[in-house]
């Protein structure tokens, strides 16, 4: 795997094959599944993780399930199969993206005559590729934004492991760094699942953009003392009103952003916006095992007698987001009016 | 140790005995050290670790440092000392307490006459057993600004471990929950060196308050769909002007805070407040090595090829504060004028 081709899932006879993102970066393991139960645990486990790579993940996990129901019931097929839709599409609560994603296939099956394998398979390829086009369009829009010499922060890892290739946030970086703007990026490390540390650092890297990791509880002091003028984090849901949940920690960062001056950019696909969520208080916010924070590596540093609360997104207010980058159009602000609009548009 | 004597320190048999505070909760280890360069060593290393806690042990490390230089100089031995009382007071930069106690030991030595080391310890166990008195004052003072059935959340670790005992934060929140105040504490984790994981909550579990754990990227979140009252905080050192310099992510919270209604309380002894600090950026931030975030437990979480920027405190303006507690009285929103006031008032 080299830098032009960081990808957390491909296609391979009859498999879809997953990069154990857990591993990262100390180990490169790539997982086969070829079920419905493996895609649905591959997913909840975090194995891939992103809202757009599992968006992915899930279509191709819909493959499985249109082949196993037409063998099972021949013609009848999509009687038998709303059982594994269901589980694809509940595999994880927060990011529209699975949601979306198993509609667009479920709809783009009620027009199937026949065995259904092939065209599902090309529809989801469909789905892959046009990710990796919106992330280059995203990639261009939001490095427009940036001017010269920028210091920028982002959180989490919405980069090329978080979708088809390239990246929602990181796109904008890594082209905003190929136009010669990134000075530095500083990089939470986005606990408890470190994504900071383990992925986006690791990207960064790779990708030759100069990138320090630091702390989350560090960012404020960042933007106090290194002058941050963008923040850029990518989005797990859109509400209608603008509202974005993100990766926990997202909306702390916008809050101090908003006390610096910097300004924060959500990059995220059209798929991720979801005009049937009203406002953010409408998002369900998954909530983890407490173990995830009480224990790092296998290793308890928590006592025993002690629980963590351990929600893994929240909820940014429109009114802090400064720049909504998406492929089919960028808004400053964003509101339920110009939402709308910009879909209306593009639709 | 039962939760009435959490101590990070004593004196025995001529040795400053310390709590390894680096293996807490998992291992309970005691080091015996006997001259001033262990205790400068211990100090460095996190040893023992808080503003109040590593003042005391500073005070009796001036303990060695006058019995050596009185072993090799006889009555010249304050001519001889110099190198240690800088070593010393230069342990670590940003917690004032630990220059102010060396200060306060080296005006008392100036006053001997002969062999130092009886009236010395006199002293070191003086100034240790006013900041336990402290605390329980503080605790007092601050317990009564907290409502009924109050949420709150704390950062790092102004515990028992912190301090002589009884702690500084945690020192308001016992009190306030023995009078039946306290609904329910949040603990932030407190990365890089987890003392909420592995301190607070164990201190605060100890003490029969129920506390949860949180990441440090949780708390706005927390804080909105909560109904966090109190963000109650130690400090390193408060500037002639109400800024204080405590455990980086503090001032990420108050800024939080601020935007939530909940109330930012910090909690610290006179010793804190340094008038020979105009404002916060006077105060010297430490950075400790990029390892203390790429590693966590020996294990390397970060690509080799990444450093990362750890500033272990940062700056939480005064504006920000809305009650300062120390055991010479409450201010609220301190500023230069009522801090002076204060300090006139109790010298």
């Amino acid at each position: 795997m080299n830098h032009e081709t960081i990808t957390p899932l491909y296609w391979q006879d009859e498999a879809l094959v997953l990069l154990d993102q857990r591993r990262l970066p100390g180990e490169e393991r790539w997982l086969h599944y070829t079920d419905v139960a493996g895609v649905v645990t591959a997913i909840r486990e975090m194995v891939v993780r992103g809202a757009p790579a599992i968006g992915i993940a899930g279509a191709y996990g819909m493959v499985f399930a249109a082949e196993a129901a037409w063998r099972s019931a021949g013609a009848d097929w999509r009687r038998q199969w709303q059982a594994d839709v269901q589980a694809l599409r509940h595999a994880r609560p927060t990011a529209v993206n699975l949601a979306w994603a198993i509609d667009l296939m479920e709809r783009f099956a009620a027009g199937l005559t026949g065995a259904p394998q092939a065209a599902m398979l090309g529809e989801a390829r469909r789905l892959h590729e046009a990710d990796l086009a919106a992330n280059h369009r995203m990639g261009q829009l939001g490095a427009a934004l940036i001017d010269a010499n920028a210091t920028v922060m982002t959180h989490c890892n919405a980069g090329a492991l978080a979708t088809a290739g390239h990246g929602t946030a990181l796109g904008v970086i890594r082209d905003a760094h190929a136009a010669g703007r990134i000075a530095r990026v500083f990089a939470t490390e986005t606990r408890p699942w470190l994504q900071g540390a383990r992925l986006t650092s690791w990207e960064l890297s790779r990708s030759g953009v100069p990138v320090q990791l630091i702390t989350d509880g560090s960012a404020a002091h960042v933007m106090r003392t290194r002058g941050v003028s963008w923040v850029i984090v990518g989005a797990d849901r859109v509400a209608a009103n603008g509202d974005v949940a993100n990766k926990i920690g997202t909306y702390g960062l916008a809050i101090a952003a908003r006390a610096h001056g910097a300004r924060v950019m959500v990059v995220a696909p059209r798929s991720t916006i979801d005009l049937a969520t009203a406002s953010g208080d409408d998002i369900e916010i998954e909530e983890r095992a407490g173990e995830e924070i009480t224990h790092i590596g296998g290793q308890r540093y928590a006592p025993a007698a002690v629980t963590a609360f351990n929600p893994v997104f929240d909820v940014t207010p429109a009114h802090l987001v400064d720049a909504l980058v998406t492929e089919i159009g960028v808004l400053e602000r964003p509101n339920r009016e110009t939402l709308a609009r910009l879909l209306a548009a593009a639709d």
